[in-house]
């Protein structure tokens, strides 16, 4: 699965990942109504909102961008009708050839790392048969409980042809309450860095590993260094945007190949019909909008890897 | 509804939960080929067996304990009926009476962990109504992330009277990996420990707080560090039984008061009737060999406590 990703990011020449995490107030009225009118205002009516929002930004830019980040907590909030938009929106990606980054962060024990592990990229056996109910192409996963919970994992990986992306250094403001804890001089998220090389060594694709890392674009002098301890790691890299990275603080992230790192946008891509810079498309065009902010986005961080 | 779980547990004299776990290999053939007979070798049919086991064993032990832990992971890996399974086994134990510990070990930045909370353990807002999506008592929260990344569980709990049991030191074997790397001479789970302490402060019941901790019976020293540096968190202590720890163990991650932790057994009670030691009551009474297993826990950890 890293070679499609890869092949995906060549062909598009977009080192960039749309995240689908529609919260209910970044969707048009129009859109919330409708779904309303069908389903009243319910668990199943927020779904089909956010099921068609999703639908009409994947439309309107699935030939721009290589893959797609739903971030789970934004479907799991709306209990079950939630998750089967969820899966819904997994399914129609990989229709539309999109590399799909299952955005999870789960982690736990061995045996229950495993039972994520099969219900998000492998298949779980019922009896004689198996069946692969989410079926993501890359989840994120959460190091804390060290390797024999991030183990199971790579198992399936390797089993399956796909990948992860592991927490190392994550994007929000108290990430370093931890994660920058020094152990011997050293802050705890170049350990982790280390460790996710260290797994990666042999989950090799053509170019890179399918073990990758999440380092937030809010730390571009961390992720330089990561960049380093990591060489053969994909970088998935969070906060651009509205988080407050730029394309210019990023080009640390990528290799001399132009590869090894993939930005995501959420809410710049997804809510961009709210910015003032794209507000001549309105509400009732915000699939438009969105294509907007990701041909500028790509424009953003190609420039600034022309640049360096 | 830390004052419900300490009444609990008064009220049983049992300071215990039991983990419903439900692999697919505890099940027992009947139960399994009753399902499948219903609804195939499907999502649907596991998810089937997977709840008329929870149900014949939360009749069989309800009134023996003060709490039961769901791990979602086992529910999700049967996709969305799994899921569906998970909910009403929540339903179901509420209706019983007992606390409900949704072991889901989610945490993610700010507006992402403000999601898992209100799917969890608060409500979500869909235009003028109101849902809980999944109504758990208590979530299980990873605090990879730092402050950020719990506060808006905390949030939730402060409104609706919920609690969290925050990862400190996990049960299994390389936890240590990272939670044990030395800061300033200290290991990481003790500063993850003040926190816990830090964030609980204002979030007091009647005796404790509704912030607590999971910590793993199977590091008792660390425990016996940890409750002195926690002293009014609860802590929930995973790893009794089949993955190694005894009643002995135990002691020091109570308080003098024989309250601040409640003990988990998952496997060593969900599947008691595979053990020799429960043989007798043959797979037909699964139920009956879990109240069992329950009774001789209960019994373990009362002649431990009153032993030191």
């Amino acid at each position: 699965m890293i070679n499609k990703l890869i092949a995906n990011i060549k062909k598009t020449n977009a080192p960039i990942v749309v995240g689908l995490d529609p919260m209910l107030n970044y969707i048009p009225d129009q859109v919330k109504e409708k779904a309303f009118a069908e389903f009243g205002e319910t668990l199943e009516g927020a779904a089909e909102a956010v099921w068609q929002f999703n639908k009409e930004i994947v439309d309107k830019t699935y030939d721009l961008i290589p893959a797609v980040k739903p971030q789970i907590a934004m479907y799991e909030q709306f209990g079950i009708p939630g998750l089967m938009a969820f899966k819904k929106t997994v399914d129609y990606c990989k229709e539309k050839g999109l590399v799909v980054i299952g955005d999870i962060k789960r982690g736990d024990i061995g045996s229950t790392s495993a039972a994520y592990a099969v219900g998000h990229i492998g298949k779980v056996q019922v009896g004689s048969k198996s069946y692969a109910p989410f079926d993501e192409d890359f989840v994120t996963v959460n190091p804390y409980l060290g390797s024999d919970g991030v183990n199971p994992f790579i198992d399936v990986c390797k089993e399956e042809k796909k990948g992860l992306f592991i927490l190392v250094k994550t994007s929000n403001p108290s990430s370093g309450e931890f994660q920058d804890q020094l152990i011997d001089g050293r802050p705890l998220y170049e350990l982790v860095g280390e460790k996710v090389a260290q797994w990666g060594a042999d989950c090799m694709g053509d170019e890179y590993s399918y073990i990758g890392a999440v380092v937030g674009a809010t730390y571009p002098e961390m992720g330089k260094v990561l960049r380093r301890i990591m060489p053969k790691s994909y970088i998935l890299v969070p906060g651009y945007g509205a988080q407050g990275g730029q394309g210019k603080d990023l080009v640390h992230f990528f290799n001399e190949d132009g590869l090894g790192a993939i930005v995501n946008s959420s809410r710049g891509i997804i809510a961009a019909y709210k910015q003032e810079k794209y507000a001549r498309f309105g509400a009732e065009n915000f699939g438009e909008a969105s294509r907007a902010a990701v041909e500028d986005m790509i424009a953003d961080i190609s420039q600034a890897l022309n640049n360096r």
